[in-house]
């Protein structure tokens, strides 16, 4: 089994995490949160996104958040839907971006409100000129691999959009399961063709847990050649616009896993879970994350 | 990669899930539950287990559910702790055994009540006579992958207790991570060892979820060759006497990673829900099973 000795996990709690609970983090906490995941050893951060507040108030405060942790010794992205979202990030002073867009219309639709064709040809402008800029950035595609409106997109189709991406320039694209409905094969299949397809883009896959799958499929694109994934804290996370998706995979499952595997994150377990204590704490609810559980269990008593 | 057409999965919900719930399953509902699941299409069913209802009270209706199961479409077994437990299991009527010990001194000790080399010694001689009699058998190994007291134990020493088996004569031994706290590479290192080792040997894999991991350590056992295993529906299980694990792999869930592999289970995801829906009424809290919380969720009315 050909695996690599290290991944790079871009936590995206503080953004797919928080965007999508009941109700709103207070600044201050945000700061708080990220703060936690920078001493566990967290790198790379998608810390907030610069969505029209009226779709995602959860993240309203996202200028703040930004001038807040801008000292933290990580490198900070924030979600950028649109043209209005990269001015309102740069004015706050950003250094990285993710920009987003889906692979399938009907998704896209209900999200940006456009199709697909239209939101790539956007984001290929917004794209040159946060380059021009000097921002680091990626391309995160939603529901490549399913889609709760148009089901599965061809990967004729997946390949035709990243092509696009890297005919203009897009350095590192991110492969989305959006929905949680990825296969391992699946997923070994399309990263594999799009390595193969395009050896100079760096691929990340970022994954859903919404079938329990989410770390067989975490190890299919690492045997595939995948080694950055994105991961939530505590399991947070869905999408507004997808019904009956759950959270992202847990940062701390993972780490478990690819720890277990001898597999370098730098990020520290327990100090994830310290994280996590602040999330269940601020929630008053479980957390859908392996490790919490069993640290919740093995904290009590057990039985004779 | 390289994966089998078809799997065969064994339901040990019955014994594994039930030995570990809060409250005794009522008989008649333990058959209803079987029922259910040969409904679906399971064909093989670890359906009780001959331990002393002193330990297991849970189960202490073995012979009754031997009775009133004997005439469905499957191919029953039933777990067998020592010779008192084969003695009343024969006198009940059953077809097929499983036999069970630990890898690992300590869980063995706590469990079985003695050192593994001398449940070792009492399995031999017990399958022996299963064998004379015309019973179908199966070994469990358990805490192959790790020991809630004594950690991992060695390949080597693995290797050696499958070795007596071998030599033997048992033909069919299950892999038991017990807690659940293997990782997807020491599944696929040490399946892949056996099966080299002891090729006319058929090897399964008990998995359990505690770490997240059982679908991926699934993907890794597929990898390595095996195409047989254990599973709960609805995730119950543990095990009484290690802390902090949880349930099973849920069949669920494994068939519904299968099945959008295109690998063939005979069982139906749609009916094995129904069986979850009854096991979830009976208990009255939530399953531990991710297709499961999808069903709920997309019955509910979705936000606009």
């Amino acid at each position: 089994m050909q695996l690599p000795g290290s991944v790079r996990i871009t936590e995206v709690g503080p953004r797919d995490g928080l965007q999508n609970e009941a109700r709103f983090m207070l600044t201050a906490d945000k700061v708080r949160f990220v703060e936690k995941l920078a001493a566990a050893g967290v790198k790379e951060m998608e810390i907030t996104s610069f969505t029209h507040p009226k779709w995602i108030p959860n993240l309203a405060d996202a200028e703040e958040v930004v001038a807040a942790t801008k000292d933290l010794a990580i490198e900070s992205l924030a979600l950028i839907p649109n043209r209005r979202g990269l001015e309102r990030a740069q004015k706050a002073g950003v250094t990285g971006v993710t920009f987003v867009f889906s692979a399938t219309d009907g998704h896209n639709l209900k999200n940006l409100n456009r199709p697909t064709e239209e939101s790539l040809a956007e984001t290929l402008e917004l794209h040159a000129q946060a380059k021009a800029d000097g921002l680091r950035r990626r391309i995160s595609i939603s529901t490549v691999f399913g889609c709760p409106f148009d089901g599965r997109a061809t990967p004729e189709r997946i390949e035709h959009i990243v092509g696009r991406l890297v005919e203009g320039g897009c350095e590192r694209i991110g492969l989305c399961d959006t929905i949680g409905v990825a296969d391992p094969l699946q997923v070994f299949d399309i990263s594999s063709r799009m390595i193969r397809r395009f050896p100079g883009t760096e691929f990340e896959l970022h994954l859903h847990n919404t079938r329990g799958c989410a770390l067989a499929n975490t190890l299919a694109g690492l045997q595939a050649g995948i080694s950055r994934f994105d991961a939530a804290t505590g399991g947070l996370g869905g999408c507004p616009y997808a019904p009956g998706a759950t959270g992202n995979v847990a940062t701390e499952d993972m780490v478990s896993m690819l720890a277990a595997m001898n597999i370098q994150t730098g990020i520290d377990l327990d100090a994830l879970l310290e994280a996590d204590r602040m999330l269940a704490d601020w929630r008053g609810q479980p957390l859908d994350s392996a490790a919490w559980r069993v640290q919740q269990r093995c904290s009590q008593p057990t039985a004779a």
